[in-house]
């Protein structure tokens, strides 16, 4: 037996397509930006346009469909059909999530507009390959996320409080972590917050609202960044007769090289 | 009455010469570099300069002599006489304080190099500038200095621990302050470490080992970073038959603009 070979983001969308792949994307195409994607009606675009505008912490958009209806996004993906290419997506009605399907063909509508939102996968591989350990994926399970109670900027119908990821640092790996963060503001850029959860209404930093619990060792202080979750609170709080999400960890993959995000 | 002009640096230099103006440098000349700085028999200088070049964070070495008994630095600041120019020096010998003068032209010698090295006060000042409170400014007191147990790498006869400075701040602000500073690698860049100060050997955070406590309030952490008296304490530890350095907060006031030595 030989390990599975590295595919390209496209030869990776096309297996995606058929059916051949149906994992998260965690790790897959290594090098390449994944993104968040939240599909809906013309009607809300322009509201939760000017929402990513006003929360580009935990909103920052990487692209969006050029006109209503259409299923590529040629800046970020070659030959990309939004419908088909992500592994897992969420269907939410009325701010209720009514199903998850690999294809959503069936629900596609004219009137959809597309957006990509950048994704903390970009980071944590520029932290990884700065020697920084990070936890949720040493121990192999979701980043954990809290719902805080940083209020998000309202924009027409989305509001809602700032979702965070954690990850736990030595306070000069955190440091270090700032310093790489920075660097890449359109994947969620600096943290937030570091320390005291309570600071921020998290009331105990084991019980996350998304994701997986991981372990906080001695001298580490939990650290926390703006997450790409943020806009599906806001979608659900917006109950949109029709909203599209990926599911969390199966995300699009795109052609953009990690680097090409680098402000520096 | 009017308040006092502000001052050129070379201006205040003059008066500093002339003893008209002998107080601390904090604020005068806002916008331009100051420095701390050591003077040494050039048969220590090559271990000093390797001390400086293993250990940057603390000894960030801005400029040296161009050769032994040189009193100027013309890299630096104009029409420099290094033995009058600083309104207070630091006689040492054989690591012990024996002396604090305004003139050290009694004391020169022909083989005497001189280092000056980065200071908090050029960030400090970028700091302030964005908006975050220096609580040391504020408190009208000298920041809090603190020895630690993280080992500089020692070079020739010098050696000893990190001197570190602590200013409180909340997270927020500690973060933003990190991206700053990291511009300032030459002024001691980033910080070293945050939160629990037990971690790197400070036992009570109320006592500083040099200067003077602040007050740290709820909802804060106190940010450490690397502090120019680490040299001294090195300097200390080597028991040089005669060294000179500025007395704290009495710096050489260059003529190097803050923002010359921002990276970015």
């Amino acid at each position: 037996m030989s390990a599975s070979p590295i595919l390209s983001p496209l030869q990776l969308r096309q297996q995606i397509r058929l059916n051949q792949f149906t994992a998260h994307t965690s790790g897959q195409a290594p090098g390449f930006v994944q993104a968040n994607l939240a599909i809906m009606p013309k009607q809300y675009a322009a509201d939760f346009l000017q929402f990513c505008h006003f929360n580009p912490k935990p909103c920052p958009l990487l692209a969006m469909s050029a006109t209503a209806g259409a299923v590529d996004m040629p800046q970020l993906a070659a030959n990309l059909d939004i419908r088909t290419d992500i592994p897992k997506y969420r269907v939410f009605k009325q701010g209720q999530l009514t199903e998850e399907v690999s294809d959503i063909t069936p629900f596609w509508q004219d009137d959809f507009v597309s957006f990509a939102i950048g994704c903390s996968f970009s980071f944590e591989e520029a932290l990884i390959a700065d020697g920084i350990e990070i936890r949720n994926i040493t121990e192999q399970v979701n980043v954990p996320m809290y719902k805080t109670n940083i209020a998000c900027q309202p924009a027409g119908v989305f509001s809602g409080n700032m979702v965070v990821s954690m990850r736990p640092m030595k306070p000069a790996d955190a440091i270090r972590a700032i310093q790489i963060c920075s660097r890449f503001p359109q994947v969620h850029g600096a943290p937030v917050h570091f320390a005291d959860p309570a600071a921020i209404g998290i009331t105990d930093i084991n019980k996350p609202d998304f994701g997986d619990a991981v372990s906080i060792k001695a001298g580490e202080v939990p650290v926390f960044w703006a997450c790409g979750v943020t806009p599906q609170v806001a979608i659900a709080n917006a109950k949109l007769a029709i909203c599209i999400t990926h599911s969390p960890g199966y995300m699009l993959v795109t052609d953009l090289a990690n680097s090409k995000l680098s402000l520096l």
